[in-house]
């Protein structure tokens, strides 16, 4: 993309509303617009960001087997009254009363349509496991909507329900939720670490939380250092392997990890002293395990092996999405901007032309652009007639983790500029090293999701 | 993808509520289910269609030069009294109040609030030509939805918005999207086409309907047969060439097509006799010149080069996605069911193993699946323990276009079965070969937007 050509409202000023600084670099770096308290438009950069959250949640959901399907918005009420939750869900739930009178209601969450489908459309054990899932806009009225897309009212969220004919089989479904869910986090360049959770109105008995260690997180968390040293990496997976899903649980889980609700002083304190550690720390999925809290009420039976009709047992599973982007900046972010992951930086690499209708320096950018595009790569020109000061601070502000600057001079020795948003650091390159250092990062494995 | 692990959950019956066949065929072929009146589930097979027709118009927005970005479902009733629409637009609009009490309402179309976005951020004509677009749900509360995604009232809209300095700018725009929605429709498989219309309440001088002949369509058209002759093909258009453009646009609107509100008698019977028609139609889409309708009460104003401020001349532009469906439905189907055309198929081929449990069959089942898998397709292997009818049947009634059939008899003659849905024709080839041809046509430019 040539940034002439594309709608990149950057702001000078900090915005006052905003409190924490996700909120604020979003705002400024033209990525998103609140359209009223605590609903936002995405902007075109804050779109490509999300999309592309969106797609790693897709493809590791898919990889563990699950089914990708997509719910209404808007459901009728009749079902949450069947399972009880209509009126206990309170005010957060946003009511509606269609032109006919019919009570109706944003999703908050989609367990009881869910199950509605299952039940309507399975009724033997031959059909399990089955795990669906969708991608889709929920909506809670929280009574103060704050820090930008981290606590908004309309929010893209993740949501899977496991349909299993025994508790075991719902166990493993739980497992590999875990599993699928680190991989995603690590794929997005996050540390989420599993935390035993509170299960809350969505109940149940397992239940753990991800959390990301950030300053200006909501939740307290407590945990053994020995947690960060764990990584996926490369870790081949075969999803329907109980062993290889359990294993890998019990080696996320064997260290002490709780938020305060959870939180156990006395097992704390076993500990040793040097691994203790205390923070504050942003939720970013949650995964259950529930039983038949649903299918008993809502009767999602089905024919077991001995010809009885068994309530199927449930788990469902959630990752904010677009409260991610919230909390990767707030995970990856400087004094002067954001700075993206691979795995989901809107553009791949920025290219400023440091004298603008400069013949060469326009060519050797326009040559550099075009071999990127080729090798299937998305970046970002700078291609405005500006100072160059004002083209390296809006660089810096939207975060692309790798820069490429093109300037007469340099061009003179053969050479431009390959820099590090993230360390800084600048090498001087030809033009076609350059090109081909990028590609090559891009390549890696693990950090292609930009792509 | 194997049929044992997935969810598609195939009527046998016809649903008595479905009064037109692509409804009945959705729901045959377990592709939606209805949440509410006019609401609908997508199960993972419509789902899959769902977001390939996404991706199409996606794909053509964006060599059309058009940024994508996503406006929230729900928004603030204010804006819509700025622009005086929000006492116009009738009971169709579906409106809620928050807990605060705070008027909002459910987009049923999005000028007001794109208008906002840009009076927000763009000042001068040097940030012009702009168009913006998003694919995100919309409502409308239809007194009486029907005809199942057709005319529901949760529904998915591809909506841009142009931008433009003059009225010229602004007409290039309007030819930009036709061109661009002509390429979208036929990359479906569905000859759409554009028909002068009436602006409704949307308001505005230069308006077209794209519409698909159907016999269920709800709207009556009229138009010389010679426009069926018209095709882009893979003509390569250069998007920022205002000739082109035009030329494409002169060339599809010169011959008479009109829906009943546009219909002008004398001017048809203009027509030689053996060319006039007279049909049924499905309206896909429609593009709007409106001029400054939205931008003067609402203030979107630039800076001109004379340093004069003027309202920024618009249009806007749809595409009914979730619509989609049911017209390539209505559009191409037969007595045992869907015929997906390849551009839009949500499995590029089907696998039918005649004898599951015969270890060979299954070893070439198994074979042929991994040789399409590794050719960048998504087969689909029956691999239920059916008798071969059954299997026939569900694979007829979900319409993939290619079916590998496989079976003990054929496999001692070295041979698999390749058949097309749309012909029903039948070859009998090698395995080897029979991966092949697959692979080829779904290589052919312009119908690789199923991968």
């Amino acid at each position: 993309m040539r940034l002439t050509r594309y709608f990149l409202p950057v702001l000078k000023e900090t915005p006052s509303e905003a409190q924490i600084v996700s909120h604020r670099l979003m705002l400024r770096a033209g990525m998103i617009k609140q359209a009223a308290a605590g609903i936002y438009s995405w902007l075109p950069l804050g779109y490509k960001v999300l999309r592309n959250i969106e797609r790693i949640v897709h493809e590791e959901q898919i990889r563990a087997g699950h089914i990708p399907m997509l719910m209404p918005t808007l459901q009728s009420a009749e079902l949450w009254r069947e399972s009880g939750r209509y009126d206990d869900y309170g005010e957060e739930m946003l009511r509606i009363t269609d032109r006919h009178g019919r009570d109706m209601l944003y999703g908050p969450t989609n367990e009881e349509l869910i199950t509605d489908i299952f039940r309507s459309h399975v009724g033997s054990y031959r059909d399990l496991p089955l795990t669906l899932y969708q991608i889709q806009w929920k909506f809670r009225d929280e009574i103060r909507p704050r820090f930008g897309v981290m606590r908004g009212r309309e929010f893209l969220m993740k949501d899977g329900y496991n349909f299993d004919l025994t508790k075991d089989d719902a166990l493993h479904a739980y497992n590999r939720h875990m599993v699928s869910y680190l991989r995603t986090y690590e794929r997005m360049g996050l540390r989420a670490i599993p935390m035993r959770a509170d299960s809350g109105p969505i109940g149940g008995e397992n239940t753990h939380e991800f959390l990301v260690l950030a300053e200006t997180g909501e939740s307290e968390v407590f945990y053994d250092a020995a947690i960060l040293n764990l990584t996926l990496g490369e870790r081949s997976v075969d999803y329907d392997s109980r062993e290889e899903c359990s294993e890998i649980v019990r080696e996320w889980t064997s260290p002490y990890a709780r938020t305060d609700e959870t939180h156990d002083a006395a097992l704390f304190e076993r500990i040793p002293e040097a691994r203790r550690r205390q923070s504050r720390a942003i939720e970013v999925g949650q995964i259950f395990y529930f039983g038949t809290k649903y299918s008993e009420p809502m009767g999602a039976v089905v024919q077991g092996p001995d010809g009885q009709q068994v309530p199927v047992h449930m788990g469902s599973h959630g990752i904010g999405v677009s409260r991610l982007l919230g909390a990767i900046i707030e995970a990856s972010h400087d004094d002067n901007g954001i700075i993206w992951p691979e795995g989901v930086t809107p553009f791949h690499c920025g290219i400023i032309n440091l004298r603008q209708g400069d013949a060469e320096a326009d060519a050797a950018c326009e040559r550099i652009y075009a071999a990127l595009v080729a090798a299937g790569l998305d970046p970002l020109y700078d291609d405005r007639d500006e100072r160059a000061g004002g083209k390296f601070a809006t660089m810096d502000l939207i975060g692309l983790p790798w820069r490429i600057t093109v300037g007469p001079r340099g061009l003179k020795n053969g050479v431009v500029e390959l820099t590090s948003r993230r360390s800084g650091e600048s090498e001087e390159l030809s033009p076609e090293e350059a090109v081909r250092r990028v590609v090559e990062i891009y390549a890696r494995p693990g950090e292609q999701a930009g792509r």
